[in-house]
């Protein structure tokens, strides 16, 4: 039998205490190592070579980084489905980060949205994705009600309020490690696994499928911001103050586009990767280099050569020398 | 005296492990804390209520963070005098982040600057900043040599590669945690201490001081960039094409504007915080409501309403409904 003194007893707890420390709180366990990519980092004190993006320093390929942006409103009922398909994305969700604005919403979709967002991290770690960010903001003051009335009106507004929404969630979830942003609206409901792979191989500044809606015996188009300038649209375009905004779908205002939609090839051929180059872009499904974004493609709220929002920022691509292009035959689809 | 088996031993340096994984460990301590404003973080997952960020939970009040942006080229003689100045702000420094964008430089800015910021914060905690983030991406591509002689055209496509500069350090650096952005040029070589809360204590969208310089005996106006529109110049612009891109201070170009620069009081009255509204600004010494940028106000390189950089991010600014203001006796210095 053993015998201790107090001082023998408190000493033996000291001595685990300590070992404890050393294990799991010395300081090399104890900094937080944010997940930057590329950079080396103190504590509050980053360094990033834009130029030479790197994993690590013992490797030398390094994954594109996808960011995949989405703004919801009063979206609970696509929450599901909507991580039911990211769930299913065939490209590294290491290097795959969710980017959400939630605005303007009753109907619980912030907490729908949190407690996806945990399930989804909290699965395996090679299923998880790098980084889910949720943003909540609200716009809805900017509309005054008596403008209910007058759809094409409302129409441009309501654009607006989307385009801020946009910039915002884009400058809160845009960091450095980013390679390529995916505009992903909340109900899309259908597109393949293999959606960034595909799209990111394409190398284009920016690139959309088209976005269609079936039921289950009949489909449609759906994304009508997916088009081409043409002659009698430029000319038309002539006519117009400055000011004036053009959105496409409303019959009191034809203005010449040629939409994507109506380029997908007849006969159920589909050669899946052809191309055609477009001026303008929606925002249901769109890949766009980050370097675009950050060389100042945003969406603009005011008019940016007589557009808004998406169709405003493939024009900003554009001016600042970028290339956009379309997938006539490349499907996803939107909710009814 | 007493007395322990090896088993009470045991049960004891257990019980300390236990306590102590209680006290550190336990997963209400575990989680990286990032140094987000008012939002709660798992590891990879975050929640950001940009509607109402809050430091923490214990206190009602929060104190608005500035972000102080500086593009820096071949600059390595300034940085000196630059951490000097911003040491001596007397904004409380954990309030304030730093971000740097170096370019096209080969005279050692990088290695200075990576070690001025390390020593800025291994100060004291009380005049440590929050964050100092150094981004390094090169621009000198694009401009080619032939076009060195040509003055003016060669401002132009300066202006140009600073704007897509100026958005990549944005893009880069404004967190969700920023309230104000005060754009600051690395040559602005005096300032005062206070600079920070008394351009906040205005509350503008966009305040500038005067930019001037001056010698031991001699001082003069150096931002030319700050301006406000005339009925002349708006008659001028009339004239232009949409694509024409205006700058000032050049002979060849007389544009009408009326400079900050020429509404300093004289005789010496000095009224440092009479306001005047302005159409444009330079990016010297600049002080941005985040939300500003946020809604979409960034630089374009493009030409937008005729300008192109910090003023066509100005006229962005009031294009999305926003107020600038200048300061004609609140006076900055620039490196002559």
């Amino acid at each position: 039998m053993l015998t201790h003194s107090p001082i023998q007893l408190v000493l033996i707890a000291l001595g685990s205490c300590l070992l404890l420390y050393y294990i799991f709180l010395s300081p090399s366990n104890q900094g937080c190592t944010d997940d930057d990519f590329g950079g080396s980092k103190r504590k509050g004190l980053a360094y990033y070579d834009m130029d030479h993006p790197i994993e690590n320093t013992t490797v030398n390929t390094r994954m594109d980084h996808v960011l995949i942006l989405t703004p919801f409103k009063e979206a609970a009922q696509h929450i599901e489905r909507y991580f039911d398909n990211v769930n299913k994305l065939t490209y590294p969700h290491d290097h795959i980060s969710l980017g959400f604005l939630v605005s303007d919403s009753t109907d619980g979709t912030i907490e729908k949205l949190q407690q996806r967002a945990q399930q989804a991290m909290q699965t395996s770690p090679w299923e998880r994705f790098h980084r889910i960010n949720i943003f909540q903001k609200d716009f809805a003051y900017e509309l005054a009600s008596n403008e209910d009335r007058h759809a094409f009106s409302v129409q441009v507004k309501r654009r607006q309020i989307m385009a801020k929404s946009r910039n915002t969630l884009l400058s809160a979830a845009l960091t450095q490690e980013i390679d390529w942003v995916l505009w992903l609206d909340g109900d899309v409901v259908e597109y393949p696994p293999s959606l960034l792979e595909e799209l990111m191989g394409l190398d284009k500044d920016i690139v959309v499928p088209n976005c269609y809606w079936h039921s289950y015996n009949e489909e449609g188009g759906y994304d009508r911001n997916n088009w081409q300038e043409t002659d009698q649209s430029w000319e038309f375009q002539r006519t117009l103050k400055s000011t004036d905004v053009l959105v496409e779908g409303y019959n009191e205002l034809i203005t010449h586009r040629k939409l994507l939609l109506d380029m997908r090839f007849e006969n159920d051929e589909t050669d899946l990767f052809y191309t055609v180059p477009l001026d303008a872009v929606g925002g249901t499904c769109t890949l766009v280099k980050a370097k675009v974004h950050r060389d100042g493609a945003i969406f603009p709220s005011f008019p940016f050569q007589h557009q808004v929002e998406t169709e405003g920022m493939a024009k900003m691509a554009k001016a600042l020398g970028y290339e956009i292009f379309g997938l006539p035959n490349y499907l996803v689809y939107h909710y009814i």
